[in-house]
C-alpha cells in the first residue's frame, strides 16, 4: 500500500488517500491543541503514544464486536484505516461530572453519574462545534432517526467496554469523545481514535489526571502522562 | 377568593396566595426584559395585553383538550390559576428559524422547517437557562423518561393548535416557549402564559415582527405590536 495525497488534515491527525479507494493513510501527529485550536504546541511522541493506545483499544473494541475503521497498524504514527463517510457528530459519553458539564449545569467536578450521558455535538469547527439535541440531528440531516438510536447504543457499548479495560489498569474513564463513519454499504462504525486527547481519565485512587487536561490547565509533562497511560494499558491486558 | 401574600416574583408576572392551598392569584407585569434580564423597561399596559392574549389562547387550548392551569380571569392583569409545581424546564417549539437557533447552526433566518424542533431549557436564572437534553433532564431528575416524552407530545399538540389559531388572524408562529407544571396528582398541565413575550409571531406576508423581538432589537412601539396580536386574534374566532 502507497501513500497518496493529502486528503485532509486536521488538529492532531492527516488522511492520506491510497491507491484503493476503499483504504485511507492516516498519521497522528503530534500537535495538541485546546480551546477548539486557539491554543496549539507540539510534544514530541504524543502522536506515537496516541497510536499505541488507540491501536490496541480499537483492537480490544473490534475483540469485543465493536466494528472500527482500523485496518493496520503500520508505524509508530501511521495507520491503514477503511474509508468512511464521516458522520460530522462528536459524541460524548459521561460517567463522571467533569469539564464543561459541571459549569454548564451548576454541579461539582467528581460526582459519579448513575447513568452515562450522552451528548451530541455538531462537528463545525466555524461554529465551535455547538451541542445539539435529536431535533437538530435530524434537520441537519446528520443522521436519521434510526441512526441516532444506532449512535447512542453503539456509545454506550463503547463505553461500558472501555470502562472495564480502563478500570483493570487503575484509571477512571471519566467521559470521552467518539466519532464514527459510513462505509460504503451504509454500516456505522467507529473511526477517528480514541487516546488520552478524546478521553478524560482519571487515576481510579489519587483522582490524578492522566489525560489532555494536563495540556488545557498546565497540569505537568503531557507526554510522560500519556506514557503512563499506555503503560497500565499494556501490563493489564485482562480482556473483558 | 382573596389575594394573600407574595409566593414568588418573576420578570413579566408575580404569584400570589390564595385561602386555598390549591389555587394562586396571579398578576401581569408590564416589565418587559431582555438579554436575561440584563437590561428591562416597563410599557404600560403590556401586563394587561399579556393577560388578555393568553387568556385567549388558553381557553381556545383548553376548548381543544389541552389541560391548563388557568381558573378564571379577574381583571385587566390579574388570573386565579391552579397551583402547580413547575417542572423548571423551558420547552421552545421551533417551526421557522430565527434567533439563537442561526446563528448557532449557522443558518438563515426565514427558513420554514419540514418538521417542529423541540428544545429543553434547564430554567436557572444564575446558569443562563442552559440548553439541555433528555439525559440531562434525567440527571437532574426535571422529569422521568415517560414525563419527556409527555411533554414533547403536548408541545407539540399546542404547537398545531397555536399554528392554526395565529394563521387565521394572518400570524405566523415562528417559534414559542412554554412552561408545564404538576397537579397534586401529577397531572402534567400548561402554566405560566402564551404570549408575545413568549411566542416569536410575524405578519404571515410581511414577516413584520409582532413579538418582544420588537423591544429586543428596538423596532418600534411594543404595546402597539401587542395591541395588533390581540385585535387580530380577537377578529378571528375560527375555532381549530
Amino acid at each position: 500500500m502507497q501513500k497518496g495525497h493529502l486528503l485532509y488534515e486536521g488538529k492532531a491527525k492527516s488522511l492520506f488517500a491510497t491507491e484503493s479507494p476503499d483504504i485511507l493513510w492516516m498519521t497522528y501527529k503530534d500537535d495538541t491543541t485546546a480551546l477548539n485550536g486557539a491554543r496549539k504546541t507540539a510534544f514530541t511522541d504524543k502522536g506515537k503514544l496516541n497510536n499505541q493506545i488507540s491501536t490496541l483499544l480499537f483492537h480490544f473494541l473490534e475483540k469485543n464486536g465493536v466494528q472500527t475503521h482500523l485496518l493496520e497498524t503500520l508505524s509508530d504514527t501511521e495507520q491503514l484505516v477503511k474509508k468512511v463517510t464521516v458522520i460530522p457528530i462528536e459524541i460524548i459519553v459521561r460517567n463522571v461530572i467533569a469539564g464543561s458539564f459541571a459549569k454548564k449545569l451548576g454541579v461539582a467536578e467528581g460526582e459519579e453519574l448513575a447513568e452515562p450521558i450522552v451528548e451530541f455535538y455538531y462537528k463545525e469547527d466555524a461554529l465551535d462545534d455547538p451541542f445539539i439535541n435529536d431535533d437538530h440531528v435530524r434537520y441537519l440531516k446528520l443522521a436519521t432517526t434510526a441512526e441516532i438510536a444506532e449512535l447512542k447504543e453503539l456509545a454506550l457499548i463503547i463505553n461500558t467496554l472501555l470502562q472495564q479495560r480502563f478500570l483493570a489498569a487503575d484509571i477512571l474513564l471519566v467521559d470521552f469523545k467518539i466519532e464514527c463513519g459510513r462505509l460504503n454499504n451504509q454500516t456505522i462504525v467507529l473511526a477517528d481514535e480514541i487516546s488520552p486527547d478524546s478521553c478524560r481519565l482519571w487515576d481510579v485512587n489519587t483522582k490524578q489526571k492522566l489525560d489532555k487536561d494536563v495540556f488545557r490547565h498546565d497540569l505537568g509533562d503531557l507526554v510522560s502522562v500519556y506514557q503512563e497511560v499506555l503503560q497500565r494499558l499494556l501490563n493489564k491486558t485482562t480482556e473483558v
